[in-house]
């Protein structure tokens, strides 16, 4: 079965790989020992970056598999919304 | 027209009532000039309990309002996953 | 013994009392069952404004009792060093 | 100069390399379509261990640079405190 983000799959890997880049560039700044406060500052833009994606899967799952569910109907409608839902409260406490 | 949330109406009013309570609570222990961690940690427990509430609400939106439109299908539909979205977005953000 | 806060505390009552007033306006949006995703946008608001509540409060915390107990040394420093940091990541993980 | 870290080095080193390794595992889910939900919770782990080492660097900051100025005292004291709690600022709301 196809999934929603198909489309935009290029676009979630160049993120994914930029993101990857920041990640191996903390390595270097630790490693480099660079002041705290600029690797502070690197690691709060990989956690927006991560948190972008994380908001565009989502954005595609309810456009695709909750809304499809929600059409077919039945438990697992409501299945998918609670799935979803539980998948939101993970990503704002995280 | 009726929202998702009415079944639980006083469930949202009471969870409502005990955080007003506690930022009551948080400006007599700013008046009193208490220790800022405790304060602090009371303020982390507004936010919890505002997020949860929040996390419930769009819940029963995803529930009601954008199951409805996907199976009414249309504009409708994608206009409300975009806007719920919008609404994630903010929640994670803040 | 005198908190950092003090200097700012009308400011700080300030902010608390706007915040109380917009946890009230949400338990009329609820009462009165209005659009959901309205209701969102003013929890994410009255959030935001408890975090600023918090940040003002650590950081009047860190320029006053964790720098005064760095001057005076000793295990007391240290303490307060990792209650701050406790503190921090409470925030940051709500 | 040495900033604080350098102790655990190694340990931060490790974490980002597994940070990196959960990226790649991202791209990897992402290439093969896998279920969104799951990438999702995939990109909630890696956010909060970014997250976990970010409040590692704070507190060692917070003990080594910010203890340091406060003792040596002067503008670069305040100074310190302030970029900390930017810095804490920008976590709290990434």
């Amino acid at each position: 079965m196809a999934h929603g983000y198909i489309a935009d799959k290029d676009d979630y890997l160049k993120r994914l790989r930029r993101i990857e880049g920041q990640v191996r560039g903390l390595q270097r700044m630790v490693d480099e020992e660079l002041y705290c406060i600029d690797i502070l500052t690197q690691v709060s833009a990989a956690t927006k970056a991560l948190q972008t994606v994380a908001l565009g899967l989502l954005d595609d799952h309810l456009a695709h598999c909750v809304a499809d569910a929600a059409r077919a109907g039945g438990p697992e409608a409501d299945a998918k919304v609670k799935e979803a839902s539980a998948a939101i409260a993970r990503l704002v406490r995280s």
